[in-house]
């Protein structure tokens, strides 16, 4: 078990990482938040997986128990009205109060926001169940839900008090699940600093086959990571925009697939190869450094999209993207190894050809 | 036209107070987000009044418009969803652009969570025309909704970048919205300390008669006061809950209604009646003040409720307030002339007796 902090002011909170963490959460809860109610946000899947750690925690918290459905359609308006429902009409909650999402990035994601619009704001924890949630959304206070207009365009900025990170979840994930958390464990190799990309480069097949030691060791340093660039730039005006490396094309190919048939991680992988494609043409790399990003290319897991989107519709796409400022994009892409730039000095012929190297 | 400040680190952000300062809003606008796209969030009833100002706004802002019904019962998800929908859906506004509310608190208070909800968070500019949010709502950074179960309780803290409070707005207030403004005015006599007590004692003939000079004197004075308190606990964790005089009662008479037949101003001042009864039942008037309580309590409007809601509903009530925690009412009563104090340490024969006597 160890603990990292997400440097914040008065917002500061820990991250504990370790594995077979259940049983300790109901204490550090308690002795964290002594006259709180607690309430539970999880989804149906993790409800039926976890059903024995939800009642030991239940008997001890007494929390008040929000049930969703699993799956990234859910993460919506609706949905986070339901969980407010929950919150506004058991009595008792005040706030103090101490929401908990218990699941994946779109429980922490939802859960985070009504957690953030309850009463104007209660305390809020976050316990991940995915290897994505651990490497990217639990750590950082982003919040929200999508939109038809596009991903996570409604939400707040709303950090968590605690991150309660507990590897043992990662055994039941499916394998394509864990893969498209990978994704933005991987991402950390092209913005984490030199040491990362070798670390990635090195380990890589172990994480994959999810050795317990290395693959908590990548989670650890993905988190600090991100830990660092968060207590930089809370609110993302500059360097934070570096973690969206990869989510420039990968947002605009989720949503013209409408957030259907392709997971955000394999849309991560697919857009972070779209970078490195990029950053050669536009000349972010460095010439002496393009044979390490042939190589850290190479051993990236590859994509199958589920059909091939229009070129100019993926193009257009990206100018709605949240990080757009009017009509230039700002695009993450790779310097030297492990470090990208934000730049909006890119020709659209450069990125078209990507686009289409990238469909071809 | 003055100039005051709402200090609150990188969240500061002025209040700019005067008369007849239309025409200079889009200079001040431009010169403060010169980059920036904005959106206008008002009301039908103000669209039609001031249909020229807006023209001429507009024409300098470009502004994409959302215009709302007029009534405290549209302080709504369903209509802040809609206010979302005009954000998402229009072109080119991003992270930089900028929302101003023009209107009254429900107006300022759901744009403001629009505001804060739309893309994480945009800029937020707030534009009172009631003298009701001239005083309160404005300033603070409360924004919010209502929710079946209570008034406010769907929201967020979010700081607006700029308050443009100008009183030329004022002369077009029907007599009873003015009144409910004045009754916020009227509560820092009883937070606001020793001067503004004398202040509004010796004024009080001259506001009510909208009297120009001593009235914006009336605004500047509560303004500064609510933007010390909120400068000192941006998020209520002590003493911003001095702001709630009168309205631990007061908002469990709205509920009691439903909202209906009632104005928010209307039942804080029922409620700052009650709190002086209850602080003479409880002690928390020195002796030697009773006096001046009764004095004041004289002169405050008073106010004819549409009917006799039961007692012990209203008691009940209270306990739904966002500020109760758990199973304790906090109450803030009147103690020397200008100041109150927060407790809990009321009995409820004391409640009682008061609601009895303030439905009597």
């Amino acid at each position: 078990m160890q603990e990292l902090r997400v440097e914040l002011a008065d917002r500061s909170y820990p991250i504990v990482l370790g594995g077979e963490m259940a049983a300790g959460l109901p204490k550090r809860l308690i002795d964290m938040f002594p006259d709180a109610r607690f309430a539970l946000v999880t989804n149906t899947t993790l409800k039926d997986l976890y059903r024995d750690h939800l009642s030991s925690w239940k008997s001890q918290l007494q929390f008040v128990e929000h049930v969703m459905p699993d799956g990234e359609e859910y993460k919506s308006l609706e949905c986070w009205r339901e969980i407010l429902a929950t919150l506004l009409t058991t009595r008792g909650l005040d706030r103090r109060s101490v929401v908990c999402a218990f699941g994946g990035g779109v429980v922490g994601d939802i859960a985070g926001f009504a957690a953030a619009s309850f009463l104007r704001g209660v305390n809020y924890v976050q316990i991940p169940t995915t290897l994505l949630a651990m490497v990217d959304s639990s750590v950082g206070g982003k919040t929200g839900v999508n939109h038809a207009s596009g991903k996570n365009r409604i939400g707040a900025f709303f950090q968590p008090r605690l991150v309660w990170a507990d590897t043992e979840y990662l055994t039941t994930l499916q394998e394509r699940e864990f893969l498209a958390g990978y994704a933005e464990l991987f991402k950390y190799a092209f913005i984490g600093g030199e040491d990362m990309f070798a670390f990635v480069m090195s380990r890589h097949d172990a994480m994959l086959a999810r050795e317990p030691e290395i693959l908590t060791e990548g989670i650890r340093r993905s988190m600090q990571i991100k830990a660092r660039v968060v207590s930089q730039d809370e609110k993302e005006s500059g360097m934070r925009a570096l973690l969206n490396y990869g989510h420039t094309f990968g947002h605009s190919l989720e949503r013209s697939f409408k957030y259907a048939g392709i997971l955000h991680g394999e849309a991560v992988l697919w857009g972070m190869a779209c970078a490195c494609d990029l950053g050669k043409r536009a000349g972010t790399i460095p010439a002496e450094h393009i044979s390490a990003y042939d190589a850290i290319c190479k051993i990236m897991p590859t994509v199958q999209l589920p059909a091939r989107p229009p070129v100019d519709e993926l193009y257009q796409g990206m100018f709605t993207d949240k990080k757009t400022h009017g009509a230039t994009i700002r695009f993450v892409l790779p310097a030297q190894p492990g470090t990208s730039i934000i730049t909006s000095d890119v020709a659209t012929e450069d990125v078209l050809a990507t686009l289409e190297n990238a469909l071809a």
